[in-house]
């Protein structure tokens, strides 16, 4: 089979022929159809990212080997099977769950395995979906799609996932107000999933118009551009200067985390999600005082895969599907991801 | 009737005669046996506290009102009810839950009262329990005591409450760990409770070895002098350097919150408590990477304290009470608690 | 003021002229726009109902006196208020939370006032909606209409909330199946309230085909003609023979009964409602073996009458008003309602 | 290895020797220290068991396929692992999950492998701990246990869990009371459990006066004789005429179920966890009009065995074993604890 490999870090990556692997017990082998190009394989192609104060966190360090085949987003469909998989068949349709555990941590017993203490996820730990085939562990981690495009159901294993855990910490009720800060594609998703799986208004604060305006289309009630104004001061009078019961910061660095803390209502709740770094100077005595909660979201668990993968089935979820490459272009997907060149999200069909 | 009440601020509490309030409706006049004087006394007396910056936080400028007869911690018995008062006798003791909200707000609704938009709280922004009689808006607010002493039972209306929902938002289980910074009478009390309602192994850090050795004895299972080595190392030791899945703060300021913070594991859950002022650099990726929460616990529910009770009469919470006063002595014992001088609790009992 | 009360149980209501309450304290005085009629109004009217073993329950044996103005589904606007109200203003368009506890039982303690102990519902143990004014105990009981119409607020407080925490109790995700039997007045709303707070697939059942069509233009996936076909077999079929995750059983009689049971998945939910009447069979291995649970709902606490106050101004229940009386001709409307003559509800405009 | 093996139902097991099982993946091979001998594999060797009306229910109808090794309640230590496992390391003493499932209904997706909807639990439909050696299909199921005895902790993997699962279905609180009706060894299981993790009062009814005696040492508060009076009396006595907050029926039969029914209190919920068969007259309308809920409970979840252990780690729970038997004796254990002549818990050490 083929397959796009990191070799070496900052290198580009070479298009090899590996040999196919052949699933046993619980594994399954998945011919992919779609695999979704995300930021963080760039993270994995420059062998790190900037982590608080600068200091560069290299991926070796934190387990990473290569070489090793990104793709973290893969759907497709099942072509072998191991002895043990039960409930699937040749043929079938189905999005990967990548956030896959060592099953033995508190994180994985509690079912949520993207938060394990040693995590083995698909694409970053072990090999993923740039390539003809990916090896599943277990069917376990299958999500079936039934007809649904596997070009838009790859990126729901990711970043949609984020953006559904993110929402459902938020866990804003009918006429309470969810403000989403960053109207990217996270932030976009987080709209619509809100939209879906929430009775609350809707607060969308960013600084670009145009995406303030697709978030609109997308079924925000409010648009705040924090270009133009203090964005604080947007979401107080849209809540008749209470402040907001939840507000999701996709974004999360220095620049916009003070603004969303500063958004709260008492007893609300602040979910960080954004990896841009940076800190904040937190005012302690307001966190009890206010009944402040601040959590965070990253991925999300498999039970909520496939709630989520039922929601975007019903038509609830735009596809962000924009651009879509062979396996040879990969480096030019990288590329043009790294350059800011897609909007939305591109996907590689192998 | 006589009450001791707060004329001007700074001023001594003048104990005057006043009229005996006549309780209507769902009102109920409760005879005092022991009012708590705690340390939220002392900053109405002084009219303010020292706020977030150095600001000095007047206590009128949040709407309290003098004269005011303070207490909020209130225990006595029944001697007159209005028309509409049901489940209840004269001359039964009663615990009384002081932090009465208006009943419209959001967290009012949610049964949350202690966290009211426009909090009535007893002793604050209406006449308390330093007095001989207290008028209760309504019989709702009442906890019944049975034969349980009032002076034990006065101080669980307001620290032994904190604690207690502190210790439920930590929500540790069996096997975990759960970290209580400050062994005064908050951490001790929530060292008795933690002990009576989780199977956590409980780990207590404070710089006085006295307190540590008093905190064992209640219950603790590891002490941590943070006087004496780095308290983040104690805890990761505790561990087996994973660090603990709850930390409850009591003390929360700048020196201890960032300690609290580095002893959280993967998933761990920070509850601040203490009102000690100052601010902390917070890691905003860490957020999110590591799955952390924090969270602000202030006060308690009345369904909270009626449970709490529950849990008291069963001798699991010992009585911190060790000074009595008499109302003349009010100015003493407020003097005396400002002095530092009083270990545990006083009452006044009128 | 006018008001229609019951001074003796099967005699016509009598239109008295009775002195108008002066509100106190928390009470609010209601000018009534809209008195909505119910079916268990007619049980107090004829003095009880055939309970279990066709013994005749009398409501004066559970604490009802007559006379008594009935009417516990009361929208209209605040005329005059008691000194302790707050958050309120005259003229504003509020509907009542009829289901008053006595604020002591444990059901009250958790904010469940309609299953306390000792109930002091508007409209039944005490004066409601059938006059010019109601007097509502305290402005803790209202809830804030806008502008919303008080004839399509006001059945809200009863069928709607009752069909809201049925709906609530079931407790289903996207993807999975959602048995509504019974496609009344109650019926039609929790397909309406499931459509909206809820992804869950919803299949209706009833005899009637008219009301099927109903529920499917209300939002209804599946309609199962329990006259025409066996309906265990029908959801079956709907559900690849697994059966539903939860059934909600609006009629719950002895014959409905155990086919909503035997409609339940392994780990389904049967959530009971009607009160119809009669008994089943309960297979008791079965309830472990198959780990189902059995549980009732009976109208719903303040805060869940909030929250559908809040979609309903959204727009996603429809009104369900089809005839409007006078207060003079309040037993025209009782004998028209008794005679099956009402469909959707009919509303009293004093 | 030497196992003792059902090769046709209903005759004498027979000690064979079979092929070592080779842990190949995620598998580990444990040397069985101690297999509790539970009522269940009697219903195997049996081949099944009177169901409802009499109809005797076939293992084998159920996919149960002989020969079998049974053996559900396995604890050992580790003498060899597959290649993927992770987290253990050989010599390590253990306890096994036997409730494995499929991995793909929803009780599964949920954590809840016990509640499967095709389950292949250990011992029952693929072999189990009568053997010297038993292969568990992953490290995943493995609970560690330290140093704690292997023969105390084999049937807290079955009585155990399903006791503990009723026990945290009930859900009390403190000042609430809860029933246990059945002091045989999973009420007496259940009594401590409740002692150790909840603060309700504690009701233990039976008809044995002994077990009685038993279940006041181990922490009951009330023992109810319901062979020499009306056991709902009993407990309404106990709870000044109102009944329990929850009721966990051991039993579950024809005789007890109604009874647990009526010691319910508005709101009250009813834990049946018997499988000793048989029916009750359910009264429709006293379920919404008292909101009672009826539950199953039958073993429990991997998550809540973890939890479990660490109790018992604590010594919380008194080991129930009391006969010892060795592997070529596996006969005469089934037929001692058939003909009732076994108290506690018998193990068989191989």
């Amino acid at each position: 089979m083929k397959a796009a490999r990191i070799i070496k870090t900052k290198e580009p990556l070479k298009v090899e022929d590996i040999a196919t692997p052949k699933p046993s017990g619980e594994q399954v082998l998945v011919k992919v159809d779609s695999a979704g190009v995300c930021h963080s394989d760039l993270h994995l192609w420059e062998g790190g990212y900037a982590g608080p104060q600068g200091v560069f966190m290299k991926v070796e360090d934190r387990g990473v080997k290569f070489p090793l085949t990104p793709g973290h987003e893969v759907a497709g469909s099942i072509v072998e099977m191991g002895d043990k998989v039960t409930g699937y068949a040749k043929g079938e349709k189905v999005l990967v769950y990548p956030w896959i555990g060592d099953g033995v941590c508190p994180a994985c017993k509690a079912g949520e395995e993207n938060l394990c203490d040693a995590p083995r996820s698909l694409g970053v730990y072990q090999d993923g979906g740039y390539g003809e085939y990916a090896l599943v562990p277990s069917y376990k981690y299958l999500v079936k799609l039934g007809n649904y495009d596997t070009a838009a159901a790859a990126s729901l294993a990711c970043s949609g996932l984020t953006a559904f855990t993110a929402v459902k910490k938020a866990a804003v009720k009918d006429g309470e107000t969810l403000v989403i800060v960053g109207a990217g594609g996270l932030g976009l998703m987080a709209v619509q999933i809100a939209k879906a799986i929430t009775g609350a208004k809707i607060a969308v604060v960013d600084i670009d118009d145009k995406k303030l305006d697709e978030a609109k289309k997308l079924g925000a009630d409010i648009a705040v551009n924090s270009g133009k104004g203090d964005p604080v001061q947007g979401v107080k009078d849209a809540t008749k200067g209470l402040g907001a019961e939840a507000v999701i910061d996709f974004v999360n660095n220095a620049k916009t985390a003070p603004n969303s803390f500063n958004m709260l209502r008492k007893r609300g709740k602040l979910v960080m999600v954004g990896l841009f770094g940076g800190s904040m100077e937190l005012n302690l005595p307001l966190i009890p005082l206010r009944a402040f909660t601040l959590t965070g979201a990253y991925t999300g668990k498999y039970a909520d895969l496939v709630e989520l993968v039922e929601i975007a089935k019903k038509g609830k979820i735009q596809s962000v599907v924009s651009r879509r490459f062979k396996l040879d272009e990969v480096n030019t997907a990288l590329e043009e991801l790294k350059a800011g060149k897609i909007l939305g999200r591109a996907v590689i069909n192998p």
